[in-house]
């Protein structure tokens, strides 16, 4: 690698976890050094709105725009809609914030179109000057499905109407198969210096991602250094249903079984200090918590060198 | 009519000053005993989103929500959305608040389950708890275009973003000989004891609702008094283009010239006091200015007198 070159930075991603890391990297790195591909098996419709919820909590993240106290939608966010939507006797079980609306119309209408995904959110990152590339996993659409014991659900009815609540059996992915990783996304990985798998849920936020056709195949095949950051601090996640469904599906709520997961598709782990390191991977102990600016860009920082170390 | 038999009230009004006209009636009539039907000439898709821009006029007036000050839109109303819409690039020139998007989106979404618009309608009129009928003229879609000097515009181009500007010389209504009336819409007027033509634009708001197979005729055949209310005072009109657009088709700005637009069809003109009362129809002469509830139930009185005097 010449010195003189950018390194261009691969992250793939979920939601609140991933988009930290991504801004603790996007405020540390050179403008235009960094690619996030992002889960979008939670994209859902509601009342006819094309809502990306992973995409939109990255653009929030990175825009300086993130409800941090809320960890999801937007700083500032009103209600008004929410309120009037209620008298008329709509939906109240999926928060709409009034500016985070304005996403959702503009992107279900530019879709309406014709236009993909990843052109609506590369115009949204562009209008907001972002220096950084967000891409959807996917133009197709994917939808990530939660068999429980109260049946197969919707990632969002799993997910927000019932709070996790649902004993998970298995987690598929409708539409994995035959949709296309967005061919950007497969470049960023083939072309990239280093690549990261974001601390979001291995199992509902990653394996959307390594779903679909070639996205595995390109991560293994990545002659560059592949470092994941664990979700798990304790043994529990940080946010969301990690250690809990991990406990359903069988599996230890340790790094052990999270490094097991992505076997054959990192080279190292960052695990969080005082954490199991499980044997057979480079792991790197840290604090991974990330609830401020500097937080984020010290876990950044430490991942870039641990890539670093690696590719020596 | 047996005087124990509620008097049935039906009103063709389009937007602002017509929903005055309505909400006084509705005020002063008992429950269940005033239709409305309503002009969605001026319906447009924006972003998507299905907006009847006259039809939530009237919502909103007669629930007690509406912008007195203003002319549109919700009292209290909230602009995160368009905000939040300018920031990605999205078109600014139509206005969207934040309580009135739940309107539009639930509209949309409903229209494209294949509910009709009056049937939305009513859920909305329901769920205020509105005691009255508030009907869209059609449930097919008819979109009023201005010729003007500067081309064919879409209405709301015209009247929103243009502000009128551009001369008028025609007015066509896109759909109307195909669309069907809505039955209900005629069988109020059939069954009728009065029927008022409100003080609305009559080439703009209230010629949808006559261009409508059948509309002219229910209204001609009608055995029971039919009372306009002239949109003009002093020559001009209290909002909107009346007067100016009188004016590029060629007609004087008087109420002789709304009288000869309603020929055949009303048996008598309320005009405000002072103004030209044409001959051969019925005048009556009261200030028809509307701010405030009281004038809006004087005027809904006058006009029920009237009418009850044509009936004997």
């Amino acid at each position: 690698m010449s010195p003189a070159r950018r390194r261009r930075i691969v992250v793939l991603t979920g939601g609140v976890g991933g988009a930290k890391l991504v801004d603790g990297l996007y405020r540390l790195l050179p403008p235009d050094s960094l690619t996030a591909v992002v889960n979008t098996g939670d994209d859902f419709r509601h009342l006819g709105l094309a809502i990306s919820p992973d995409i939109d909590t990255l653009l929030y993240t990175v825009s300086g725009r993130a409800n941090r106290a809320q960890g999801w939608g937007r700083e500032g966010e009103t209600w008004e809609f929410m309120a009037a939507l209620r008298s008329i006797g709509g939906p109240g079980w999926f928060q709409l914030g009034d500016g985070d609306l304005a996403l959702h119309v503009a992107r279900t209408h530019a879709l309406a179109q014709g236009q993909s995904l990843s052109t609506v959110i590369a115009g949204f990152a562009s209008a907001w000057g972002l220096a950084m590339r967000v891409l959807p996993m996917s133009d197709d659409p994917v939808a990530t499905i939660v068999d429980t014991d109260e049946g197969s659900l919707a990632f969002q009815i799993y997910f927000v109407e019932r709070r996790c609540a649902p004993a998970v059996r298995a987690i598929r992915f409708d539409g994995a198969v035959a949709a296309r990783a967005l061919p950007e996304a497969l470049a960023a990985i083939a072309e990239a210096d280093a690549i990261f798998i974001a601390p979001s849920n291995p199992w509902l936020s990653v394996d959307p991602l390594l779903a679909l056709p070639g996205m595995r195949q390109a991560l293994a095949q990545a002659r560059v250094p592949v470092v994941a950051i664990s979700p798990l601090v304790g043994g529990q996640a940080v946010k969301g249903p990690t250690a809990k469904l991990m406990g359903e599906l069988g599996l230890t709520a340790n790094n052990a079984a999270i490094a097991a997961h992505y076997a054959g598709l990192i080279d190292a782990l960052i695990v969080h200090e005082g954490d199991d390191q499980p044997d057979g991977v480079t792991c790197h102990a840290t604090n991974t918590l990330m609830p401020g600016e500097r937080d984020r860009m010290r876990l950044a920082r430490e991942a870039l060198a641990l890539a670093k170390t690696l590719t020596q």
